[in-house]
C-alpha cells in the first residue's frame, strides 16, 4: 500500500514539474442556466411548426445555442432570457445553478444530465405559450467530456469519478467529477456558474487531473 | 522526501478512519452579501445621530446582524435588502459574491477583509441618504476563525494558508484557506454563497483540514 501511495504521489509531483508540454490541461466550459426542449415543447412555447434557430455552435459537435430564449417562473422569482440549447431532445430538461434555484424558490437536485425523476418543477414561458414542468429541473453535476483517445491518455473510463484541480488564489480540487466518454466528444470540463465563480474560473481556463498519470 | 510524503499521506488516511471523535470538523458559516459601515456612513444612510440596532448576534463575539439594510446600486443592477453588520467599523466595506458582482455590473477583487485599496465601487442607498464608494467592495477570501487552542490543536498559525475538505456528492478540497487566529475568535470556516452553493454546504455543516494532524 505504501509503495502504491508513493508511486501515486510521485506521479503527481512529476506531472506538476514536467515542462515539455506532456501534461495537458482540460479546457473549461461554464454552463450558464439553460433549457433543452423536446420538439413538442418547442412548438408549445414558440408556435406550431416552429423549430429552433441556431445562433452559435457550442464546443460539443452538433450542439448549439438557439436564438430562442424562455422565462423561468418559480414560486419566489423569475429568470428572463434563459437560453434554449439545441437540437431538440426527447425530454425537456432545465439546468440551473443552486443560486438560481434559491432565487426562483425551488430546490433542484444535483443530478447527472438525463436523471430527472423526482427532480424540481417550474413554469416555462415562451413567446407563444407556457408549459408547467412537474419535474425536469436539475442542478447538473460537473463532468468532463472526452473521446477515447483522451480517456486512454488520462487512464480513465466512461462513468469514472475523478478529481479536477484548479490553480489560482481561489484554487481547489473538485472531487467526484464524472467522466463521460464518447467518440464525438471534445475534451471539456463542464461546471456551472456557482462552481466557476467560487473558484475563479473563466471559459478557456484549464483544469488538471492530479491523480491521472498521462502516457 | 518519500518518508515525509508517506507520513503525511498516512496521517490523512488515519485521520479519515479515526472513530473516537479525535478528528473534529470545523463548523461552516456562510456569508451572504453584507456591508460593514463606518459610524459616519451610518449617519449618512440612516440619519444624524443614528446608531445600528442589533437584530441577531453572529457567531463571532460582539458581531451582530443589524435591523438596518441597504440597497446596492451598480451600473447593471440593484441588490435590495443587503444586511448591515455591526458594530460600526473604521472603514466601510461591502462583501459580495462574484455572482452578485456580475448582477451589479462590477468586478470586486478577491481580497482578505480590510484590503480594499483599488477594490470596486458602487452606490449604497439607505433610508435617509446615499453614499458613493470609490472602493470598498470586495469578494472576501474564504478563511477560518480560530483561537490559540484551536490553532495548536490543528498545528497552524495566524496567516497560514491551509486546505479545507468538504465531503458529499459535490465534495471538494479548497486550497489557500486563510487561517485567522485571535483569542476572541470562535472556530468557524467562512465562505461566500457562491462557494457554499458550488459544493453543497449549508450553515452548520462541517469541513476538515486534511493536512493537519490533530494532537
Amino acid at each position: 500500500m505504501i509503495d502504491q501511495i508513493v508511486t501515486q504521489v510521485l506521479s503527481v509531483f512529476s506531472n506538476s514539474v514536467v515542462a515539455d508540454g506532456a501534461v495537458k490541461g482540460i479546457p473549461v466550459g461554464i454552463s450558464n442556466r439553460h433549457i433543452h426542449l423536446s420538439a413538442y415543447h418547442v412548438e408549445t412555447l414558440f408556435g406550431r411548426g416552429h423549430t429552433l434557430t441556431p445562433k452559435k455552435d457550442l464546443t460539443q459537435v452538433g450542439e448549439f445555442a438557439a436564438e430562442e430564449t424562455v422565462t423561468l417562473v418559480g414560486p419566489k422569482g423569475v429568470l428572463q432570457g434563459v437560453r434554449v440549447l439545441g437540437p431538440a431532445r426527447k425530454i425537456t430538461q432545465v439546468e440551473i445553478s443552486c443560486t438560481d434555484g434559491f432565487n426562483l424558490g425551488i430546490l433542484p437536485p444535483l443530478r447527472d444530465s438525463g436523471q430527472i425523476v423526482e427532480s424540481a418543477g417550474l413554469v416555462v414561458v415562451g413567446t407563444s405559450g407556457a408549459i408547467t414542468l412537474k419535474d425536469g429541473v436539475i442542478c447538473a453535476a460537473r463532468h468532463i467530456h472526452m473521446n477515447h483517445d483522451d480517456a486512454q491518455r488520462f487512464g480513465v473510463s466512461d462513468g469514472d469519478r475523478v478529481m479536477a484541480e484548479v490553480d489560482g488564489p481561489r484554487g481547489c480540487i473538485f472531487k467526484n467529477v464524472l467522466v463521460r466518454v464518447h467518440p464525438s466528444f471534445r475534451l471539456e470540463f463542464h461546471l456551472d456558474t456557482d462552481e466557476a465563480n467560487a473558484v475563479g474560473l473563466k471559459n478557456g481556463d484549464q483544469v488538471r487531473l492530479p491523480q491521472c498519470e498521462e502516457v
